[in-house]
């Protein structure tokens, strides 16, 4: 359907100026109720003309479509298959608020990103053992090892805490991702991520460490001494008893892999290069850092794929142009998908969309929710490239973020504009703020005591903040649960609320992995 | 199992005072990283007590707990009864923050509100014609009558601007709920509401208004003149079409019903009083103001109910005491039931736990938070007094709101208390906080331009007000989606993201009542 914008094409009178509503007294508390739903307080704003779709007016537009909605929905039985292939999507801090915004930013709020169309949605409830917000090691646990851990810490249970260097290295502590799993089971697995991939995330995959900062094994040290016995993060992913069995690794942070000495962004001090070391593993080894060199590999030819496109992480999608050489994350999941499709007995991969968090960190909306799209689309290649026969797709998200979308700008309304009101200050405030962040300065003029008008300082560039109610650092993550959206085999377990590390044990059911329930047992 | 707080008790050295980060160089990205997961910065935070849970430190605890999760979906079969009866919860701003963070008021993060141990959920789009971010008018339309609308209209389709009175007396334009369909099946209806029973979300159930505020010919007549043809939404619940057929009506909002000449706080200037004329529509329809009065009502002995509780808005819960006499939102639930079970065609009803919206516009957190709690024991009752195989039971929100819960508190922290860490400024923040609304300046100390200390200001009053980014009389709603859970015959179907308005036609499939797809019907 066609968008059409009324403004200066039909309808009436259009007033662009933002509208403060009068306050009220205190103690009127009819007034107070008023302005819960502000819409009727004034002629001008009941003239202000209201974008809108056309079609949505009628009756029969609404009900049609949701006929159809359940029409369909009979029409798709539960899917009881055995899945060959497992392909989980991470969305890392991809909150309800996150998507639901970007879906605007897609083209308007009745489009839907691509996973969204999936039948089967739960709600996931992300705290961890020891806050009742997590960060993205210990959910990684949970959500691949089927386990809650403490924060900070990968692929360790919750008796080790956070830089515990004895109990990191303590075998009976650790515990094992649904990689694992599958590869026991004879299936292939991967991981890619838009981060280092030794980043918190992609680290659930294969790693067990009690502190995500290990990464190389100068961090190891800073924290153990010199003599400890604690692997980083990139030795495990190279030589570690799941990372040397993965098919495929495509992400970020070869200065995690090789002695500062040997190259300059090098971060590690042991002297290694581990990239090298992989590629002795095996002449069929593959080892790539571009997307050309991704596109000219000739996957017959090779047993395993390591790419490392950036030093640190990948850059955002808004950063890259043709000269960046880039993969976007759609590319990385058509080549795994390519890769591991070889196996007949079929794989597992976990693909991380992993700067929407980076982007919220900062208030760079437009960052996350373009990030957010990205996923989207690597989502749909996904389900294009499979079947949903024997195919199942999981999305979800490690936690949410302390961002919001308020106030009552009309359909149409660039989800990165401001809301139709003006604050009691007269200034105006925006659709998407975050609860805390770093741009608490940016918007704050600290001379006047005021709110600066955050139009004049939102302008479209790709590193817009966009505002803060407490100064910090880094805006920090939500407590609310994230979504989980399903599609393929046994998708229809996923519906329900559920503990965030229930999820592998659904994934394992549906392709009969690991120790718990299988769909090919009779045993349940 | 026992909530062992370790903090005092086992662990080690224990550190009250809140820890502020110190700041990064703007161009030190791997300082600014690290902020992103800041527990880890220093040793004193490493040795802060984490509040644990007894057993949640064990892989076992975990990997049992997914596989029952398993097992008890693998043993819950689809439900393709004929729902006799369909009870429709709405949570009136209940957005996914709210229910998360009450979920640990009741005790804990990993504690359950009673509708989230339903075993199907699906996520609802709440935009409206016009706006983003929707009212609770256009919602009630979208999620009782399956048309989304025009913000601030109930009944009518998107032809209809907020306040056109001709296009609100048009007939062709009203679009009807699930209470109409039901009556026109036989079944009997009934509407109960914390708010005005005026209000709009209820009023969605039974009228077609081009404005909310229309509530009495007083607000009608000020917009459409004295001679208009408009009727008011107390004037359609007495004397509408779907109004004076429905069984059991209870609320609050009896200004609306009277002339201000007869009762003091009255609202009406047409000479009526709506309830004696109710009264005198039949000698078996009853009329009570107070619990003692539901309580003693022999329902045996009357056709029909209204309950008018207060002149406005019932009390918040958290209001009231004995003294109050009014009845809580379980207790009108198990009378409404037990009213509309006489009818052996079944029944459907509309229960609104309406105050929890109230409490967001105020920034009041703990009333909001409250109101969910009270929310979800009507929804047990409700479900316990009914039967899973006949009855279906329908829960969800209509919008969201600005609130966020966010930063790093310990498990066991107070869902209304401050997180571990401080801002840039030195001051402590708090979990709950809101994008904007009254509490502006209550926490910003204009001479000091600066933050006040919030701990200093939320005492546990149950009036606290909640720190907001943006200065606003009333605290906006949101536009992220909202949760939907559903329990009982085709329950299954509310999977997947949609739509608002496709949420009646679900419940209509399942109780074969309306003009869709029904699934006593074998032409589907």
């Amino acid at each position: 359907m066609s968008r059409l914008i009324l403004s200066g094409i039909v309808c009436c009178l259009v007033l662009r100026t933002a509208y403060a509503i009068p306050a009220c007294a205190q103690d009127d508390e009819d007034c107070r109720e008023s302005h819960m739903h502000p819409d009727l307080l004034s002629e001008r704003d009941r003239l202000t003309s209201q974008s809108r779709i056309a079609g949505e007016e009628t009756t029969e537009y609404w009900l049609d479509q949701g006929k159809q909605f359940v029409k369909e929905k009979l029409h798709t039985p539960a899917n009881q298959n055995i899945a060959k292939n497992i392909i989980m999507f991470l969305g890392d801090g991809m909150g309800i608020t996150t998507h639901s915004a970007a879906r605007t930013l897609l083209g308007g709020e009745e489009k839907s990103l691509y996973f969204e169309t999936f039948p089967h949605t739960g709600l996931s409830r992300t705290f961890n053992v020891d806050k009742i917000v997590p960060d993205s090691a210990s959910t990684a646990t949970a959500y691949l090892c089927g386990v809650k851990a403490i924060g900070g810490t990968i692929g360790v249970s919750g008796h080790v805490d956070r830089t515990d260097c004895v109990g990191s290295a303590n075998v009976t502590y650790h515990v094992n991702s649904i990689a694992k799993w599958a590869v026991d089971a004879g299936k292939s697995a991967g991981v890619v991520t838009t981060t280092r991939i030794t980043h918190a995330s992609p680290a659930g995959v294969y790693a067990h460490v009690a502190e995500r900062d290990w990464e190389n094994d100068s961090e190891v040290k800073g924290d153990c001494g010199t003599d400890t016995v604690v692997q980083d993060i990139a030795y495990q992913l190279i030589h570690g008893e799941v990372g040397s069995k993965l098919s495929v690794i495509l992400g970020g942070g070869k200065r995690e892999f090789i002695d500062s000495k040997l190259y300059a962004a090098g971060k590690r001090s042991d002297g290694r290069n581990l990239i090298e070391e992989y590629k002795q593993q095996s002449s069929r080894n593959a080892y790539v850092e571009t997307l050309d060199e991704l596109n000219s590999l000739n996957v017959t030819e090779v047993d395993r794929l390591l790419g490392l496109f950036q030093d640190n992480h990948l850059l955002y999608h808004l950063e890259t142009n043709e000269q960046s050489n880039q993969p976007t994350l759609a590319e990385l999941t058509r080549k795994s998908i390519e890769f591991l499709s070889r196996n007949d007995k079929g794989y597992f991969i976990f693909i991380e969309g992993g700067r929407i968090d980076h982007g919220h960190h900062d208030t760079y909306a437009r960052l996350a929710l373009d990030e957010t799209l990205e996923f989207a689309k690597a989502i749909q290649l996904a389900r294009e490239l499979t079947n949903e026969t024997d195919t199942l797709i999981v999305v979800t998200a490690d936690h949410s973020h302390a961002m919001t979308y308020s106030g009552y700008a009309d359909r149409g309304n660039d989800i990165f504009g401001s809301t139709t009101y003006t604050g009691k200050d007269g200034q105006p405030f925006m659709t998407l703020s975050y609860a805390n962040g770093p741009s608490y300065e940016t918007f704050f003029d600290v001379q006047q005591h005021a709110r600066h008008d955050p139009t004049t300082l939102i302008t479209g560039a790709i590193y817009d903040s966009f505002p803060s109610t407490i100064p910090l650092d880094s805006e920090t993550h939500g407590g609310d649960d994230v979504a989980v959206f399903a599609s393929g085999p046994w998708a229809h377990l996923f519906s329900g609320v559920y503990n965030q590390n229930t999820i592998p044990h659904m994934m394992a059911y549906a392709s009969c992995v690991g120790s718990g329930l299988k769909a090919c047992s009779t045993a349940n």
